[in-house]
């Protein structure tokens, strides 16, 4: 079996640009295992205050990084990364909450190859490097979502940023992480601050009444509406996708209301029930036993793009890709890493798209 | 000052009818006091169960309750309230999640005023007795809603019931009550159930992004379909008025965000992050200086429900209310506690509609 060759392994120094909750917290990941940081960010407050919880040094301009993190507001990540692909020819990386439309800045550029775009879940309703946490992404999913035009060498340097923080890697396009956060995290948002705004519109008396699910539900309305603004403005067509089901789903649920229609309603409940279920267990569950499935990929640009893709899209999560990086072989062979039960549908699928796999 | 009198204290023996999770949990409660319980279910499953976690006893048909507690699902409040009622002359109150419907079934029956209902916010996605606990009311509200009939001294054996549970004591009229649970609890599962929904009909790669934000916002949305859209069907008018201010405010919302207009977006964010604000601390926060508020109360039939109603539409927490039975006074004083800072604005509120206070 081809082992990971390790040409692109994570020796740091790293360069963290913007030192908030993310931006920090990742520095105090990296520094708990031994990585050289860099911090860089126009707040010099944030810098200092970063700075002092150990997250690392105030980058100079002679430094070199091997890679780059950007972690600034949704609105300036066109721009930074553009800068940090422009500075220097390291691999650089974003947190950013949607994916599509930074990538589009990007994906003219030189050296747009070296842009591999990610997101880990996790964060808080508090901000700013005083929140920050070495263990912030333990055991949390952290999406990396490669464009077409990826190098291989950036996206497993950037897979192994999220290793090296503690988190379970997700590989996803951009175009599909950005349709998985509309639906794991944009709606809901969205839908406990309609819940919230309505408790804000109360008789103080009624809200005594409050008790754990309400809070539960509303938890996340009290993130910062200027950041939430930013990020839902900037997934604006998935988010609606998912807002027009609502509504007419909230117009099914008001019609067996006001027709005493219980089964109606029951069935509107039960779909939730189930929706409840189909979440992965916290923390990603119970280690699950993996498999993996070996596919031969012609080495030519492109082709791992391809593959890529193709797996994304047989919708099985996939736990890591591995690539053989013999360059004395016309084809490479690619280990596809995903859960054992579903390492037949996914070899089953990519062999239907013309893909060889080996067994 | 007056004092209580204890002429309603608390002695038991109490019946619980219906062993679930409330009803069990309440006879564990109530037994960790050393108050004598009396089991009554149709289940002979979930009676023997519950007797044997220690709950109390199998009822006798001798056996003479002082408190008979209706723990029994929605669809059947009302017939085993009435049934209660006729079945002795002990006070009578029950755990709906709605209060008006089931106090229409028994308003006009002779002995309406041995009945007063309440409410206790307390429960799980988990039901029947082996879930229950003699904890889960711990620092938890528990509505009391006397209709206008009710006698006074089976007020306040209810809230003795609700003390020796451990929960805070919450007193609305019962109309006021299901407006408030409509806006804490039953339009909050129905979003979250909407919120769900979404993820049932998600690709299996997409909810590997799952974070603990989507797991809070649906974790209500688990509850049991049946018995939920027993509870919502119960309390239709005032969950169908705010549903429609959600559609409102979800149309806003969709019209924002497919123009771009991100200060739209971000008014509805806000009001969300106030509604977040204005619920109370957890288990009601920390402890709060209160004040009592004096008020002389005639002493014939109806004036004490008058006061207690004009008390609500006040919209001020009333944490307690002692009355004073001394029964050679032709007017009565009656004690109305509350937080501190609120007291002043319950005085004036009272005097403006006709009653004299004291200072």
């Amino acid at each position: 079996m081809p082992e990971p060759t390790g040409q692109s392994s994570l020796r740091g120094p790293v360069e963290v640009i913007g030192t908030g909750l993310l931006g920090t917290s990742i520095a105090l990941a990296l520094r708990a295992v031994g990585v050289d940081v860099l911090l860089s960010d126009v707040s010099s407050e944030h810098l200092r205050t970063a700075s002092g919880l150990g997250a690392g040094r105030v980058r100079r301009p002679e430094d070199r990084p091997q890679l780059v993190v950007v972690a600034v507001p949704p609105d300036h990540l066109g721009e930074a990364i553009t800068g940090a692909l422009a500075a220097s020819d390291a691999v650089v990386t974003d947190v950013g909450s949607v994916k599509s439309a930074p990538l589009a800045a990007v994906r003219e550029l030189p050296g747009a190859g070296r842009y591999v775009g990610s997101h880990p879940m996790a964060g808080s309703e508090q901000s700013g490097p005083l929140a920050a946490s070495a263990t912030l992404f333990d055991g949390r999913p952290w999406a990396v979502t490669p464009h077409a035009g990826a190098d291989v060498a950036a996206v497993e340097l950037v897979e192994e940023l999220v290793r090296a923080c503690g988190a379970t890697l997700v590989l996803l396009t951009p175009e599909e992480h950005d349709r998985a956060v509309a639906r794991t995290s944009h709606v809901p948002h969205l839908l406990a601050s309609l819940v919230a705004a309505r408790l804000a519109e109360a008789p103080e008396n009624h809200l005594a009444l409050s008790g754990q699910g309400v809070r539960d539900v509303t938890r996340v309305a009290a993130g910062d509406p200027a950041l939430y603004s930013q990020i839902v403005s900037g997934n604006a067509d998935a988010v609606l996708a998912l807002l027009g089901e609502v509504r007419a789903q909230l117009d099914d649920v008001m019609a067996a209301v006001g027709a005493g229609d219980r089964d109606g309603l029951r069935t509107v409940l039960e779909r939730g029930v189930a929706g409840t279920r189909a979440i992965p267990g916290k923390h990603g569950g119970p280690p699950r036993a993996m498999a993996s499935v070996w596919v031969q990929v012609p080495d030519h640009p492109g082709e791992l793009a391809r593959l890529f893709a193709d797996a994304v899209a047989s919708e099985v999560n996939i736990e890591d890709v591995r690539i053989d990086h013999d360059p004395g072989r016309p084809v490479g062979l690619v280990e596809v890493v995903v859960d054992e039960g579903r390492a037949e549908h996914l070899r089953t699928s990519l062999e239907s798209r013309g893909w060889t796999t080996q067994r």
